[in-house]
């Protein structure tokens, strides 16, 4: 019987914390077939969309969102972590489960009026695609949509970002 | 005039450490020509090699490395910094300009005599791809390639993978 894309998706019990299902995407990508079927799925739903940038968190966020703009022929907007981008930045500040963070995005990145479609691997609380639409929202660019491979829906991450269309391929 | 692939590179001086020529691949991305033109050329070099997966690093390797892995059908295996990976892992401690780091691979990301191309941004002295070499190596992986889209010769990267072919697209 034909694979389908949850079957290539491993949960690892206990990491990174105690008390996690950990949602593997590595085990997708591990399969060439698993990775296909992952960005079709994600491209299926980008190509209706009406946008000029694909931006997306590090680093997973690079790994989902770099083929969409490359197959669509958009640019790709890296949002890092403190200190990697070389330009002159805009920075924000926000909470993780364990701890706190930064994000980047390089000032020049977006300019007003475009729309951005955010790509990342999945949303748990929804804090990080949070902190990168205010980045974004902060350079005047629009986000029409937030696009995920996964979503954990016990972490409510749909209702952190309820001003924003957010998309998953797989629920859990 | 049409714009080349080298024009989307900026050079930002002094990042991250006073002395060092940075060269910005963010920039080529922020384009949509940039990002075409940069993952077609490392396409054209990929697609006529005989191989079975595409590794990179994280994170500017997961850029790189995604979109080509995507376009010619092979799975993707992410070389990550220490403690990212949630399955068994081998790890590799190695030395970088400014101190040290730890990469990890998972062990069964590979088989014994799977060929393998490695795919990054950048080579400067060729450290952190050593160091993925190594982990591919003690899976029983087969490197069959090194490719990045630039090359900071002076830094003889080129001599630390000597036995390895090693592909760039831009020399610096």
């Amino acid at each position: 019987m034909e694979k389908k894309l949850e079957d290539y998706v491993l949960t690892i019990p206990d990491f990174p914390e105690p008390g996690t299902m950990f949602r593997d995407i590595t085990s997708v990508l591990q399969s060439s077939e698993g990775l296909n079927l992952a960005i079709k799925e994600l491209e299926k739903v980008v190509k209706n969309l009406d946008f000029d940038l694909v931006a997306g968190t590090e680093s997973r966020g690079f790994i989902f969102g770099m083929p969409i703009a490359y197959n669509l022929r958009k640019p790709f907007i890296p949002v890092r972590k403190k200190g990697k981008l070389p330009r002159e930045t805009l920075a924000i500040d926000y909470n993780l489960e364990y701890g706190k963070a930064t994000l980047e995005i390089h000032k020049d990145a977006i300019l007003k009026g475009q729309r951005v479609v955010l790509i990342d691997d999945l949303i748990a609380t929804g804090g990080t695609l949070a902190a990168a639409i205010k980045l974004i929202e902060k350079l005047g660019g629009l986000v029409v949509a937030v696009v995920v491979l996964m979503e954990l829906e016990s972490m409510h991450g749909r209702r952190a970002l309820k001003n924003y269309p957010l998309y998953s391929i797989l629920k859990y």
